[in-house]
Parts: structure tokens; sequence; C-alpha cells
């Protein structure tokens, strides 16, 4: 009783997905300088007012305003300098009529004042400041909470922290950090030759898991390899239980298609239910993909042929993976480039189709060369930038054509 | 005796900077596993053929397609079964006419073969496999060398390892791996205030050189904390020392300006020769962002607010650490958006204008806010997703003009 392969679209797919597969992320605390790339699960709410005084934006001299408002070339204004407030210095002093405190860019202004005068434009002689502009209310002060309010949302839910977040941190002393936990993925690699090539050389992974686990990570999970099963009914099926135990989601490369060998889709439904959810994807390379889904977690079956494999990962596994690891951003980079040369679909022109490109850079613009070849040549992967999706029913890509790159990481 | 700020374009900074600094990447050798987001020093040839034999592309049967060139529904070519080649069977077979060998995808095909006739469309009956179409030579087989050729160069000097090429160094077998050495880049914070709040807290970091440290990673460098010093020309220059002796760049945050306790330029030039290079970058905020340069190495000035900071390390400290890293695509990512407010520019007209923008979607469209504001708000920087740099003599950006905004990582 072998499975059968029933090509539907992605769309489809993806219904079908999200219907049976329970999307619940978890929370984890961190310590927020560990926070780098995750996401947060709550809201930050600031609980104090940036700056929490009155500060001057520049190096200069803090006046009350008013004692300047005739200031010019010819009627300079003189004002008595009472002292010097330094950076940090928490101390309160006040400003009287006439009066002047030295300040730096940074350091809060003494009560009373409501403007600086920058050094530059200033004469300092025995004691006095001299001004030769009139100022106006809160020229070069930054006043109180202009920067962050007491109560205001921060940093929201599902953001992604960056480097400059690390900082915001430490200014309002948040030690530890409610994070979505990253998604568990295992992957299982499936077939006898694998097998004995992992007897023969004594590592435990292939090159696809290898590549699958760094996209996996670039997925927002956390990949988790559980080595090679043979052509195997009973083993694939323990190391698929042991998969579904302690991960969130398992992915299986190899074994997808319908040959004899091709166990994964039957052991996955014999497992329990619903079983094979999608068997089949209108998508070349990868048409062989599928999902499993047993008490409501997921397995995902990726096709053996490293095109395939990362197609398939790309338009089935990754927005899973992104989708429990709470990632709300829109999917991996896209860019727009030319394609430099005619590509001809011969065949599934129903299906949406993949071409990998290299990228570059001709006056001024972006070049995409399709790299054509059996899904089972790395060397394309290798040297591709990106891919193209072409839509359903499309039998060629124009030399000279606009298209939409979906660039793999590190950036170009 | 003060030293003076001269403002320069970036473009005679960065000129300066190429006359002055050093630029001498330095190599290391690392396990393979460890590689990603590495840049390659060195070309990588392959050492042999992949795939080594002719294989299989599908699951089927082996066939010498003379033997199939009369085939048709009406008149079938009947093959006799000779047996089964599996995957990761390394013997050699040999195909008579009239026969065929069932092979699986990935598999080798026996010498004499040069076709194989897909599972699908072979009826397998007795010992025989009936084909109903004519095949030509090459169907569904994967030439030996097709994929990769021994001689090839597989990666090129200066490539950024990606996930695929994990897998491929375990294809070939490489353990370790040559690649350009990450430069070391010192980060020293300079202030009183500063040095006092490390006294309060007992952290030797800021919220700066936090931000700071991981923008030195997201560039392809090694951020190595060298704490604070207070504004004091002894210690400022003893911290230098330590980080010229110890790093390949040094960077330090504050003290920058003009004003009494900026302190860095005078003591980088006491320090030896040639000094102070650059000091004034005809950009803002950040335009009191300087270089220095002792004996070929840079240490790179910042000014202490953070816009300012920010602005300064990408356009002059970024590049430097990129160069150094042997990083030569082309700078970080730019995205086209649409202004949605009018930006006017009331001061430093003849300068280059940084605005942090805050990018959404609507519409299919890609909008960029512009987030005003005062250059020590933290608040601008950790709302943006990216700035864009306005070229000299603008003094607006009108609503609806399209923007180049280049984004912060990790992407939006």
């Amino acid at each position: 009783m072998k499975s059968k392969v029933t090509y539907v679209s992605i769309d489809e797919a993806t219904r079908k997905m999200l219907e049976t597969v329970e999307i619940k992320p978890n929370f984890e605390v961190i310590p927020a300088y560990h926070a780098y790339g995750r996401v947060l699960s709550d809201d930050i709410v600031s609980e104090k007012n940036i700056p929490p005084r009155n500060k001057s934006h520049v190096d200069g001299y803090a006046v009350r305003s008013e004692d300047t408002v005739d200031a010019s070339k010819e009627k300079t204004a003189i004002l008595k300098l009472k002292g010097k407030i330094t950076l940090g210095d928490e101390a309160i002093y006040s400003l009287g009529k006439g009066e002047t405190y030295e300040v730096s860019t940074g350091s809060y202004i003494p009560n009373g004042a409501d403007a600086v005068v920058m050094i530059e434009v200033a004469l300092r002689r025995n004691g006095t400041i001299t001004v030769h502009n009139p100022l106006r209310p809160g020229d070069n002060v930054t006043p109180q909470g202009s920067d962050i309010k007491k109560g205001d949302v921060i940093l929201k839910k599902d953001h992604i922290i960056r480097s400059t977040d690390l900082g915001l941190f430490e200014i309002f002393n948040i030690n530890n950090l409610k994070v979505i936990r990253k998604p568990v993925v295992a992957i299982l690699s499936i077939g006898d030759e694998l097998a004995r090539q992992v007897e023969r050389t004594g590592k435990p992974t292939t090159s696809h898991s290898i590549i699958i686990s760094k996209l996996v990570e670039e997925s927002y999970g956390l990949p988790r390899e559980l080595g090679v099963a043979s052509d195997d009914v009973m083993e694939i099926r323990s190391r698929l239980e042991e998969g579904l135990a302690t991960a969130d989601i398992v992915l299986t490369i190899g074994g997808a298609s319908i040959g004899e060998k091709d166990l994964v889709a039957d052991t996955v439904s014999a497992i329990g239910g619903p079983g094979i959810v999608v068997h089949g994807i209108k998508v070349t390379p990868g048409r062989v993909s599928g999902l499993g889904v047993i008490n409501a977690k997921p397995v995902v079956i990726l096709p053996g042929l490293i095109q395939s494999t990362i197609v398939g990962f790309y338009v089935f596994a990754m927005p899973l993976i992104r989708l429990m690891a709470g990632v709300k951003t829109s999917s991996p980079h896209c860019v727009k480039a030319l394609i430099n040369k005619d590509v001809n679909f011969n065949r599934l022109i129903p299906f949406k189709h993949v071409t990998f490109v290299k990228l570059a850079e001709e006056k001024g613009k972006t070049l995409a060369e399709p790299l054509l070849g059996d899904s089972s040549m790395i060397s394309v992967t290798i040297k591709a930038d990106g891919f193209v999706l072409s839509p359903e029913n499309t039998k060629f890509i124009k030399k000279g054509e606009e298209v939409d790159v979906l660039t793999f990481p590190p950036a170009l």
C-alpha cells in the first residue's frame, strides 16, 4: 500500500498546513545582552523619561532667553557666569535674571534656564558672557521626556532585536527579556547509501543535512540533526518518533518520491493522525515535497536532490519555522533584476518553476544570470545568489525581463 | 594648543584614509564547519569530478537508447531486466544489447547504458521491461563531471561562505579553510560622566559601546571593548596605546568635538605620526567624526551623541572594517522607498544630511517615514529601519520623492 503523490498549489499546501498544524509560539526569558536577532514576546514600556530633566544639546552657556531678547551686535547682552555644570552632574542649580552657567553637550541645565548659547558664538571675558543674538525659548535645549516619555511603548511585541536595542536595554537597565523560544527543528536524512556512508566515514551528517541545518538557523529555528536512517520502515519510524518527541518540527530529507524505497510518507501516516496532509506541490524542482502532521506536529518531507531539497525547504519549511518563531516580517530578501539569457521551461508547464540565478552589477543595473542544470547539481546552488519563482503556466523568461530574485544570505 | 575641525567630503576623507592606513588582510586557518559568513582567502579548486561516473537522474531502468529507437505504442521495445543497481553501489556493471538494469535516482548506470526510462512510463512484467517511447542518448542521465569538473574553481577568493558551501566542503572532504582573519576593533568610550557611571554600576560598558560592538560584528569585525576613559589626557593616551598594541583598528566614542574636554584628537596626534588625518566630515549628524593614523594603524574618532555615533560609524568605520575584513561585496543593504512627509534641512546646507526613517509597506509600495529629532535621541535610532543620505546642498526632501534607504540588519 504505497501512498500517491497529488500535486497541489503552494497556496493550497499552505492552507492545509495552517489548518492542521498547531502554531503556538512558546516563550523563554533570556539575558538581554544575548537577545540580538530574537523576537520580543511582549511590548516594552518605558518606566522613565529620557532625558529625565532638561538638557543642553551643545557646549555653551545656559541662559534665560528673555535676558537676550534685545541682543544684537550693537547692543550685546552681558550675563554673569555663575559656574559650570558638567556632564553627569546630578545636582540642581538655579539661574537668576542676568545670569548664566557654563554647560556642556548633554549636561542638565539649571532651573530657570530655557535656552543655551553655543560656545562658538559667545564671548567669554572676566567672568561674563557676551551674547550678540537673541535666543528663543528652547534654543539648543533638549526637553525632559522629549526622547522617550514614561509610559511610551519603546519596543513592540514581535520586534526583532537589533544593535541599537541592546543599547536601549543598557539605558533602561533591562537585564532579562521575554522572547519567543526558537522552534527546535529535527532533521533526519534517509537512505541506505547515506547510512553506508556514515558507517564508512564515522560522520553522522550528510552534505544536505549540513546545508539544511544552516537554512533552519537562517529561518530563526534551532536545528538538531537526528542523523541518518536506512531505507527501513522500522528505523525511519523510530527516528521520526524520536524527532516528534523532542522537536517542534521534523524535517526529512530523501525517500520522498514514489519509488520502492520512498518510505517516508507511508511511515508518517502509520505513526498517527491525520498523517500525510500534502504530498506533491506544483513547483519544480521540489515537487515531491510533502507535509505530514501527527497530533498537530508537522513533519516536512523534503526531496533528496539538492536543488529540490532547497526549494522544498524555502517554499514549505521556512514559512513554517518562521511562523513558529514568531517572525512576522515579510519573508527573505527580494531584489529586482534583469534576466540576461532566455530561459525555456520544457516540462511541467502548469507548475511554478524555480530558476537559480547568479547576480551581477553592470552599469548600475542588477543582472540575473540563469544557472541551468539537473536538480542534483550542487554547482548550481553553489553559484546561485538566489532564485526566481515563475508563476504557473509560464513557458519562458525572455532575456531582459525584470524578475524578483529571492536572495540567499549572507547578502550579495 | 587645541586641534581644529576642518570639514571635508566623505570622498576626500576616504581618499585620505586609503593613503595613510595600511590595509593588509591577514589570514587564518579554521575548521570548515565553522566558516559560515567568513571570507575565503584563496580559490578552492575541485580535486575530482562530480559525479565521478554517469548517474541516473530518475528512478527507472537504464537502457541503450539504440534499443528503443523504434519504440512506439504499437511496436514496444521489450528489454531483459538483468538486475538492480542501488544508490551508493560502487560496483561496475555492463549492459548488453536488449538488456536493462533497474536504477534509482542518483545511482550509477552500467557501462553501455546511455539513457534511463522513467519508472512511471515503463511496464515491468515477468523479468522484462516494456518501453513505449524512443529514448535519446543522455535522456535522464547525469554525465560524469557534469556538475563539477576536476580542476574547476568551485569557490573564488573573496567569496563569503554560505549554507550551501558548507555542504560542498562535506562532499569534497575539506576540513580546514584559509580565510581572512577578522580585524580586531578596539572600542574606547571617553567621558568623565561615563567613568562615574562605570564606578556606580560596576559595568565597564556604555549603551553606545554595546551598540557599536554589534555594528562592528555586522561589519565583519571582531569587537573588543576597552572600557571607559575619563576626560584625562594621560588616561586616554594609555588606553589608546593599549588599543593600538592589541587591535587592528581603534574606535573612540565621545570627546570628539572642540570643547575643553574634547581631548581625543590632540591625544591621537601626540602619540605618533601622521596623527590626525581627517577631523570633520561634511555629513550631519556625525560631522565631528575623524580619523587619526599612527604608524599606518587607524583610530576612528566617533562623536558621542547616539545618532552622530551611528552615522560616523556607517560612513567612516564600517567601510574601513569591511576593507580589512576582505569583504568586497557592495556595502550594506539599500532599498528604494517613497518619503511620506516633507523634510526640510535648516542648517549646514552644504553638508550631506542623514535622515533616519521607519519603513512600512502600503499598497505594494515601500514608504519611508522620516524620524526627526535631536541627534542625542535614542528613540529615533530605535524606531529607524535605516537612513537616507541626501547629497550636499539639498534643502529638502519632498513628500512622495523616491529615496535610497540604507537598512539596518537584521532585515526588515
